[in-house]
């Protein structure tokens, strides 16, 4: 029995709203149930030195969770001085996942950063930032096309997250914080609208997992991140 | 004429929704037009260890801008691995001005930490921190009261804040960004329920002030801190 | 009674000692009382990247403490890895104030760099910057002007400032560091050679102050601030 | 046909010098063709704070690259004044490997830090990290029961890892430079003695992968980390 | 013939003022010419947690210049967020050399800073911190004792420091600046007053040098160095 | 009585082993007894931005050790977020002793960094790096020359160094790690092939000596550099 009585494939209520960012070119406010993530995509026409000219656009994302989103009220990291491991690893995964499906040659050279804001936190904060970054990305390349400064959708496709995770025995998609605090594996999927793999993590909380659990998870996964895809899609519709 | 097209003394729609953090002990969302500022109030029981054993609480402030909460995008204070001059400036004024209305003995040896998060920035944001701050402060003790961690209410008045400027020549009340930017006087005060001064900054932006035109800057401020704190007892209420 | 038995309109001894830096195109020893701060004007031939090609110049200021100018010795800016809010507030007030009364435009694509170093501190060291870093900046240009680098003054008038307090209910004149740290309301004005206010700073220590109040600290600051314009002038003769 | 002309499920020449560091308690040289690093074990009878007074003890991992380790020079991360997300990435995923076959009521509270220096590298550092890192800490542990420091074993398998990839769309085993900076999909597993997973990371770098290629690869490493745990007992034997 | 004009083995005129800092429990304004140098001597009842319960005191010294001490402006370390390579190196040559002419058990468990402010700069600042932190120092031990602090000297010795080096092929004592900037070989010489040597720094610039030559500078800095201490003794009378 | 047992003028074993880094264009692992350091060389084609378009190369050094390469673990630099003090010191003494042997004009406008990392110490870890990083740089312009990149060269001397100290009042040559900690005066040569001298620091650590003690160790100095050199000669050859 999960302590929100959710059956072992069944996510948390999902909302998108967007256009929540009154300056940004793309936004969105995605909910997983208590976990808020404000996302927005910035276009800049300017690329990092590094980058220039090579004919190509680059797409990056930045996280962080306001100090109190959490239980307990975490120190914010501008005033530590710097960012944590687990911060740069989400933000570095975040950006890898919008990359693989994001055609760079069409953007031009010209950069969009999707920033992943977690106003609230209750487990799942780094899929929902992907999933709602890709909405605020999608956002941002539409007021690109309607002004004309791309002919061509960069966009090859969605892409979507997820968390899975055994808890108590048995495998479980969309790990609240509850569960997540204390399932034996915690794993996270990225995938495509074509159900093609971006990212797999997997991690022995407690105990090592077999390959037949291992494909419990990705199973589960799959389904609901067919269901992350439909809502991306109405959301943009 | 302003660009809002308002009359000189009228401010923005102000609106303060409480209880929008399901973790923090207080919390409120306060919008003034298009400035939106998350407040949250945590409460720790102990102090950082250069206040401990002197018998009395602490009251501090974190202020911090979402990168896109600004026209263009700002980069991340964390990402930069500093606060900023005008970020350590603004959460030091909104600490001062709590403080200013609270009696730290009655509080016992713990700390409230009031973060101001603003998650989308149109001029004001230093001031409606500090009125949003201060319900988040109050929502905190009466938490507290409710769970008899301290017999009286420490808060000693309420405090709120409001921006005025001289605009093309005339002095306004509340400026947004647009005002703000090309103020010649841009003033920030902040007042108690009873009208008793905590903060005055006051500078020239372009050509010095006279006396005149600050007695009139005080008076509007006066108004707006009036109504402010109406609203703040509603919020409350 | 203040400590110090001055009356509560009566500044301290201040002297004007200039020209005490042999590299610096422009310095001064200001001295309010024990309070003594060594200014220097540097004189750059290049902007910063973001201030370049906009046909105008740049003033900017930077204050400092030595670790025991103080009471007690303070840790060391330098050796902690970064400055501290405080000082990064009043050397952003320094600089706001000396670009108040000058021109940039006839500076020409040139910088300078006002430095304001504490070397003995009782009370009033950014007022003491302010006053002492107008003369530093004027002797500056004297020596532009004396190598017809520019053609016309581009200071506009004097700049002068001073604090002010309520001390055990009085409104008096020029803190020193024991009325400071007891006084129940600080101020700092900054105003120009005709009078004009250019910044204004008043923070409730203990309790909020009425407008009667502040009324009375402003009318003292004006006062003082029209006696430093006249040692401010006496020492360019 | 691979560079290296090894077949897909072939890994490199792995050798595993054990106690080659006079000072540490745990040390090995692990190669992995021509990526070769220094792995310590150190022992401290202390904990940091936040982990004191549990019963239990703590594993944790440190992860460097020399600057010229690699083809081209890269700043000394020390000079640069902090550790690269990727650094740090990868010393979080060393240290949770280890800690999966590690029972840490069993060590006391004590803290072993394992220490990994890439000496140079072509390609599979983290993984070469994981499995010498074991090694040098399985040494670490004998020293201690030698001196009779603990009687149990925390020790409560064998953990070791490898990377596998698809690379010019054939599966294979053990990545080197060469076909990792053109691989297609890279990944990463961490697998105790008794098969059991530890970590699974497999990241799609140009185009998505499908269900079957990820099984390819799991079985591929399934393969090599047998090999490897080979290796480890001959080591410690 | 120096640019300076004065004969190989003379150093240029040295003041030393006593008593110059408010605050401090010694200090004094040692000039080398063009060099000045501030420095105080600050006691605390606390060491630093790993000197604590060993039975004895600890000396140390800071060291910094103010950014407008030399021709051009150089970049505040404060603003830079570090001290450089220079400033740590100088100020660990400062500690040692003072703390070699000190019993630190005799101190007791009290800390003495000694922070060197170079006010000016016209070449060795190092040697004029030396020599006037030992006159800070010993004004501060006199402090000590008149309040019973402690009831031996703690001082064994005088310890002062000078500059010599070859100029244009020529051995020299007391470089100021045009000379330091074009010596072939720069040495610095820190010895006691019983011409015991306490640090000896030797850097060919340009050429290497010979042992002969070296033994020509060490002959001029027991010179001068005798002459420093006779200063010393007088500054102290 | 030494603890190794040696003479007081005989060095440990030394051993240079060329060629040990597959990137680098010139390195070796230098021996000295227990102390070992890896040293490459790294040519890059372009100068850093303050050194262009002066006609001349550049050499510099960075130092580092391994955490556990000491008795204790010590913090990683690059954990720790700076270099420290004697890390600063010791690679700048490395940089000037390469420079003093090298023609920059010969170089062209490029860039040697020699890398000194510390695998394992036991005193002298300075000395090696120099002794070893002069093997890596001639290495290195070895490289260069045989691709025609430079036609004379710009290596005009050997550069090798050795420490010295008097350990229980006898002048001893070369410490090890024993000798160092407890030594009375602890001395660092460094001389050119043709016995010029190039850089020497000498410290007393806990009296003073005297002249004629620093002759001594000066002497024997110069035969252990002498033997060094012919090692150079023979690993070169």
């Amino acid at each position: 029995m999960r302590p929100s009585e959710r059956s072992p494939d069944s996510m948390r209520t999902v909302t998108i709203e967007r256009g929540v960012a009154k300056h940004a070119e793309g936004s969105c406010l995605i909910r997983f149930g208590d976990t808020h993530v404000l996302c927005t995509a910035s276009l800049e026409e300017r690329l990092p030195p590094w980058l220039r000219g090579q004919g190509r656009g680059w797409v990056t994302a930045e996280y962080g969770m306001l100090p109190r989103s959490t239980h307990d009220r975490s120190q914010r990291e501008a005033a530590r001085g710097k960012q944590g491991g687990r911060t740069l690893e989400i933000q570095r995964l975040i950006g890898r996942s919008l990359r693989a499906v994001c055609d760079l040659k069409l953007l031009g050279e010209r950069q969009i950063t999707v920033d992943c804001d977690v106003l609230q936190a209750d487990g799942g904060t780094r899929t929902a930032s992907i999933t709602g970054g890709w909405v605020a990305l999608a956002e941002c390349i539409g007021w690109m096309r309607e002004r004309n400064m791309i002919d061509l959708n960069p966009l090859t496709d969605h892409v979507a997250a997820i968390s899975c995770g055994i808890y108590k025995g048995t495998p479980v998609l969309d790990l609240d914080y509850a569960e997540d605090s204390s399932a034996e594996t915690d794993a996270n999927f990225v995938m495509t609208g074509s159900s093609g793999l971006v990212e797999v993590q997997a991690t022995a909380e407690k105990t090592p997992f077999s390959q037949g659990e291992f494909l419990d998870l990705l199973s589960l996964a799959s389904k609901g991140i067919g269901e992350l895809v439909e809502m991306q899609k109405k959301a943009l519709a």
